[in-house]
């Protein structure tokens, strides 16, 4: 019997059943009450995730639809000043130079982001920070709180990608003074791709830009959305809207701490294994920044080639990450995202373990060690 | 046994259940060439409803979004010249409007539009031309070919919104001169919602603009389409386009022009029923226009409220759609797209003939003129 693929790559990541048979139902009026209850009582779930009572609208479109829309809304025209320290870093800010004037600060992929210098962006008169909290291609946590504070401080916005992060690790939105927050519905919650939601607070609304997209208008998804029922401006895609409904009924059963804390300790799991392999951890850390919880990076050992590892691991029907563009070939990344457990872990844990050994080196039981950080 | 409502609206429209079982499978590497041979098999069904041999890309957002793609980046900063005799004309006017500069040759909703007055704009210099090629909103089909010629006669872009007509009527874009076409995934196609599928000839290629939207951007589009395996420039909706592909299938088992020929006799049916009946049908003609073959616009007849209408209806588990904005009340509107047949058609019909009647007005046998018709 052929196994369906296991996706432990950093998103997509494996769809619950519940949440893939949700789309099986009939088309469903989008402009109809039921459609509208689906669509709040998703929103009341995400919101607790972002920890926000910011308004939130979901967008039929990738994060980067998100990203975007946070941008061309509410920096267009403006001085955005770019914080980049891997590839969706990057990408945040090639999405601000379509629409304002950019300076980035880019620090090596995987290494500390430079506050010092952000903070003298802003002194210097920059009017809106983007930055990516969670950066799967270097397997780095950023700091949002400190970030946030600076932006208050000077009165800027802060537009902070969430795509990795929200549902899978503690954010704290309002806490930490973040104006725009974005998530992706295919990582941490664990739903198909296809879907953005995105949070704005007042002191972003109050900054909306006279001149908007069409199809990512925040004015239009705010009217539709403060209807009744619920709408979205344009067409939704209506089967995606109902699995991350789905998606959102499994984490509140979990419950967002239990979910949080899973994240956690599977990413702890896998920490442990590569300390178990003698396998180097990828990211630079400062007392700011931290290893992501929801993809961990890895140095790939000498002697042992990237094609060769994720070749022997994909034999077990078990898809890992490998590096993006410059880090291809240097580093591997293993996911912990959305609904997977030990048995996933275990199982890509022990095919990694394989493929390093058949490749010629010699790593420790890691297995062994992360075993144990699952068990708590 | 409660059943699922039957959605007889111009779009969304009912699923076939091969289509939807396409969804409920597990999530697979959207940068694998799995994923790429699907979405390749699905631009080349895509081609053939288009009518062309151009490139044709697929946009993970609305229709909407599509006809965005459209003119943000092929029509940015120039003359444009709208035409609009029905709700998805007078959007498309608007998404002009955000990129360049909109001369709207507005008809009263469901009457011709002025060829003359398009003529006169296209002497003085437009540049682009946009039109609605099947204006649901009114159930009027406008003339592609006529417009096409005009078109390209003064070398200007003719953007055709072909969202409901496309795979359900005839359309010939590269006969007809249309430089850019779009189609949505949720009419004829009989798919879900939230994909635009988008087809661009050379002369559009020729003048796409310097500045360009990040998400909607046809030039990433066009360099991840032509890559091995084909891919999407940022995360696709993976379940909608597996569902698209499978609804492609069965466009190509139906045979395409069985397909048109039975859209048409669908609409011929409603509309023998429409005579049956002594209900008005919407449009006003003259030889440059049709009525649409994929939704139906009537006239509400006097005495007869929209509310009893449509709610006897979907007491039936039937929805019919009323008339939009300022033709609410006044008219009311049959879907004939994608998979339906001659049982929703003949369903729908008995319920419609039943409330008319409920409602007091002496309508003829109707469903028994088109009953004539579907057996041909």
């Amino acid at each position: 019997m052929e196994q369906e693929p296991l996706l432990m790559i950093p998103g997509p990541v494996p769809i619950p059943q519940r949440v893939r048979a949700a789309m099986t139902r009939q088309a469903i009026n989008h402009r109809g009450p039921e459609f509208g209850a689906a669509y709040a009582e998703t929103v009341q779930t995400l919101k607790t995730l972002f920890g926000t009572v910011n308004e939130l609208y979901i967008i039929s479109g990738s994060g980067s639809a998100g990203m975007e829309a946070g941008v061309a809304n509410f920096a267009r025209d403006k001085r955005i000043v770019s914080l980049v320290n891997g590839k969706f870093g990057d990408r945040f800010a090639k999405i601000g130079a379509r629409y304002g004037t950019v300076t980035t600060l880019e620090s090596e992929w995987g290494t500390p982001l430079d506050l010092a210098a952000l903070e003298r962006e802003l002194e210097a008169g920059a009017e809106v920070v983007t930055m990516v909290h969670n950066e799967t291609s270097a397997g780095i946590k950023n700091p949002a709180p400190e970030v946030g504070k600076l932006a208050r401080k000077h009165d800027a916005l802060f537009i902070m990608d969430g795509v990795t992060s929200i549902g899978g690790d503690d954010v704290r939105m309002d806490e930490w003074g973040v104006d725009i927050a974005v998530v992706g519905s295919q990582k941490c919650l664990a739903a198909p791709a296809g879907l953005a939601a995105i949070a704005v607070g007042d002191r972003a609304w109050d900054r909306i830009s006279e001149k908007r997209p069409f199809y990512l208008d925040m004015a239009a998804y705010r009217k539709s959305g403060k209807g009744s029922p619920m709408e979205t401006p344009y067409t939704p895609a209506v089967p995606l809207f109902l699995a991350l409904h789905e998606a959102c009924k499994m984490i509140e059963e979990e419950g967002v701490a239990a979910r949080i804390a899973r994240h956690r300790r599977m990413a702890d799991a896998v920490r442990a294994a590569a300390k178990g392999w003698g396998v180097d951890l990828f990211p630079t850390l400062d007392e700011h920044h931290a290893y992501s919880n929801t993809a961990t990076a890895m140095r790939i050992p000498d002697g042992v080639t990237d094609n060769d590892l994720r070749g022997t691991v994909k034999k077990f029907g078990i898809e890992i990450a490998g590096g993006q563009d410059h880090l291809k070939g240097k580093i591997f990344r293993i996911g912990t995202m959305g609904g997977v457990g030990a048995q996933e872990i275990l199982a890509t844990l022990a095919a990694v373990q394989f493929a390093l050994r058949k490749s010629g080196f010699a790593a420790g039981d890691g297995v062994e060690a992360a075993a144990g950080v699952l068990l708590g």
